[in-house]
């Protein structure tokens, strides 16, 4: 870890908890619309199943680069029909305003400590494939402090992809080894060692759920392993 | 400006003195290098004076997008070779180092508390032709509360080509007329209105030096006019 300069970051359940967030939206927004027999948490679990499959048509090349918030917007649609909503009961702010739960998702509680520690030695910066406004939304509402929004809108790549971490690398003047991915998915680090970054995990063992069976340990020798962004604040010398 | 929600900055005049922080840079680095009796101002001046025709390349399509960091470094070799220093005298690190004087420039007085208001109710972004990590770095030293950093790099535009401005809304998830840009600069204001954006004008008359001609008013009609950030802050309630 010492030639690194920058700390870039997995957002979706590294730095924020998603599912708790997007349940709470669709908590206020089923029962109005028929869906109070519905579980909202399973709901936020369908919704979040379309999101690898449609980006996946992006970077087969099968569709253009499309930014993370119209990707959700086709997904939400999609997941209300297949759970019974009416759609033509919903106007077209209420769907913007449930698409957008994705840019008010609050981070862990380690989140905010830790970051500001961080940010004394390190350029910290999200490397997400949420598109800049989602990121810029959220970081705004709770207080996230990132020198710079990158992502997936800003490298036009969707992760694993390879230049999804490399042109991230050269958006910050680095070389690949000066700059540290931080995420709690071991698939995401793996796909960042490739492209020549540093690693470091912290593990999110609710982020699915009580009974989450993925990701609970570090699975490769990354070369930073913590308990939370405060203990890599710690581990860091932050 | 009743329907703004984003503002959009210029930045090198408008939010930064750009000619007295190069200017400094480069009085430290001169004397060394045998450029004692060189005006930094007129070597800063120079320096200068080749950023439009190096942007002017991308803009023609005479050569792909290319981030302002490198046009910057590309011109500082000229400008140092037109004033008779040599080139081999200095290392890589110098030359970095000075060419990212760009990045340590310092804001006017009147813009982090203008900035701070304004931010409660807008959200704030630099619609700069600087690319993310020079702007990144600036505000992180200066202490600049973007609510993201976009700018040429996130629009692959340079000011005032069209999509500079119409790709930073669209970034915002907004529409052409609620974004406003606010410069120093009639010129850019006029491009940003014809990509349907709102403007607002705040003069810099010493951006240029104390014997600045131009931009010393506001030449149009612009939706807002005001004496600084602070200003600003005030007409649009904030």
């Amino acid at each position: 870890m010492k030639d690194v300069q920058a700390l870039v970051f997995d957002v979706f359940g590294t730095v924020v908890d998603w599912r708790s967030g997007v349940a709470r939206a669709l908590a206020e927004f089923l029962p109005a619309r028929g869906g109070a027999h519905l579980d909202p948490f399973a709901v936020a679990d369908a919704w979040r199943r379309r999101y690898q499959p449609a980006m996946e048509e992006c970077r087969a090349g099968r569709r253009p680069f499309t930014r993370l918030d119209v990707l959700h917007r086709e997904n939400l649609e999609l997941v209300l029909k297949d759970h019974g909503v009416d759609l033509a009961s919903c106007t077209e702010a209420d769907l913007d305003h449930l698409n957008r739960a994705w840019h008010r998702l609050d981070p862990w509680p380690d989140v905010l400590l830790g970051l500001s520690r961080l940010r004394r030695k390190y350029f910290l910066a999200p490397a997400s494939n949420g598109n800049i406004l989602l990121l810029a939304n959220m970081a705004k509402r709770a207080g996230i402090p990132w020198d710079a929004v990158l992502g997936a809108e800003a490298t036009q790549a969707y992760k694993p992809q390879r230049e999804a971490y490399t042109r991230t690398a050269e958006i910050l003047g680095l070389a690949p080894h000066q700059v540290c991915l931080v995420a709690a998915h071991n698939g995401d680090l793996r796909a960042a060692r490739k492209a020549g970054l540093a690693s470091a995990f912290v593990a999110r063992p609710t982020e699915h759920g009580p009974a989450q069976g993925t990701d609970l340990v570090a699975e490769d020798p990354w070369d930073c392993v913590a308990e939370s962004f405060v203990d890599l604040a710690a581990k860091l010398d932050c």
